[in-house]
């Protein structure tokens, strides 16, 4: 079991021991983006993800409800994205509040149906059930991917350079969090022409998931918080601690990094591709410091 | 688009109406009990579902978490058995109150690891998120089942018998709800020796879920209410309108109903199976009068 960082890793961790130990079809489990089983039958394997959003955390009332639909989704599909894999298909389970049954959740479905479309994967199956309290909706999302581009959080080793696509911070303040497109032709281009050795999207913020990428690979990091791309108007602790970004951060190997930064900006000129730091030994922890990323069990 | 018969129908086929039409890897989809997709490479079907249950309405607080977590995987396992699939990966998302995510939590994961062992399934991933409403816990389970044995609900046809397993009624009163054993032996049973027709499991009450099956299957169909197996102390209205059965509901043609229910006796002398009734043509629907099944949008 790996070292907790904050309070949310640490009741995982705390679960995961409660279980029992996965069968040999499970190639990637708790800890990873995706889990990834082998299918029946040989061939690809399958990429498993659950994720939530709830009402008063992470939308509130007044958001459009097709961009809350599209936000529950893309979340999934971005850690889909971050595996190397591709979206398939989609289940989703709405517990809502009385009201909320009729013109809201056909909005929320038009923000489903309009990521179903851009991002090639059917919505299968759903759930509904009312609640008292805050809507929660939660989205299952299955995907794939080929066996030798699975990419998982542990691959990372000392030397690796990091990146991180787009900008950091002030997601919550300029609607980014509602709207934002998740990084899936990006990683599956990457996956496809580079060998990629670890990976996530950034979702807690860099001062929260990059520590996780590096206990995972049993690496440690440097960082030079001032040189992180930060939207317009986010500081640096922004940029560090908002969350909610939804970009990938990535490690290769050093000898692949001028070949990547020169690669993307001509395959994709629009989307700003930033190298932050490297992978260290594991007893390097640089350009973090007090700052925390988003930690949903802090006090 | 088939006929809803009460809100949350209703609510489902407007919401499925929104959304793209599902690509040609979608075997099952909206409207059975799990979604049923062809996996990467030849060989099974996937099967997909999610499911949640809502502090308030599925559970109460003073609960045992561990059966609390049994019921929340347990539900998914039964739509799994009810397809005549095995269960073999599951992602859990916990949106829990201030509080609960200590010893709470901890017995809730005792209780899904206590299913995960007993049905033979994974935990492989997860989510955890805080909600100021009721806790909201969602299950998504994937399994697979034998092409030539995926059961939905439409294959029914006017004479088949239908059987219900074991006894309806006062789930609630008397904690079954919490406690079920979902009958997945037995639906695997079932369909490796009897062509099973059509098939579900009972989770909103037969009143409320026959006419479903009987819509899937463009069949109508008659039972003998009185003639129900009933729970000790359960009236006849509360086997057909309580809910929370957790037993399957299956069609077989009329020249294998003898035949299998001696099989039964025979396999399974602790579990009653009861002939209630059969599919008719599609405009006779008799038996179930004014008592309604369970209806999740009901005001």
């Amino acid at each position: 079991m790996k070292v907790a960082r904050n309070r949310e890793d640490a009741v995982v961790a705390r679960l995961a021991r409660l279980l029992p130990a996965p069968g040999g079809d499970v190639v990637a489990g708790i800890g990873d983006d995706c889990a990834a089983v082998k299918g029946p039958g040989r061939g690809n394997l399958i990429l498993l993800k659950t994720d939530c959003v709830v009402e008063g955390r992470h939308f509130v009332v007044k958001d459009r409800a097709s961009d809350v639909g599209w936000k529950a989704v893309c979340r999934a599909v971005s850690d889909i994205a971050a595996c190397g894999g591709q979206p398939r298909s989609a289940l989703v389970a709405c517990a809502v509040r009385a009201g909320q049954e009729g013109a809201w959740l056909s909005g929320c479905y038009r923000g489903i149906a309009k990521a179903a479309r851009t991002f090639g994967f059917d919505v299968v199956g759903g759930e509904l059930a009312r609640t008292e309290g805050p809507a929660v909706i939660t989205v299952s999302m299955t995907g794939d991917v080929e066996k030798n581009r699975l990419v998982r959080r542990s691959g990372g080793r000392p030397g690796d350079v990091l990146f991180v696509t787009g900008v950091l911070g002030g997601s919550l303040a300029s609607g980014w969090h509602l709207r934002f497109p998740p990084r899936l032709e990006q990683a599956r281009w990457l996956v496809k022409h580079f060998r990629v050795r670890a990976m996530m999207d950034l979702s807690d913020g860099l001062a929260a998931d990059l520590p996780r990428l590096a206990v995972a690979s049993g690496t440690g990091y440097s960082i030079e918080p001032g040189l992180l791309p930060r939207r317009r108007g986010a500081t640096v602790a922004a940029a560090l601690g908002d969350g909610e970004d939804f970009e990938l951060l990535f490690a290769v190997a050093p000898r692949d990094a001028a070949r990547l930064s020169a690669a993307w900006k001509r395959r994709w000129p629009g989307i700003r591709l930033t190298r932050i730091g490297r992978l260290e030994s594991s007893a390097t922890r640089a350009g973090i410091g007090p700052v925390h990323g988003f930690d949903h069990f802090a006090d």
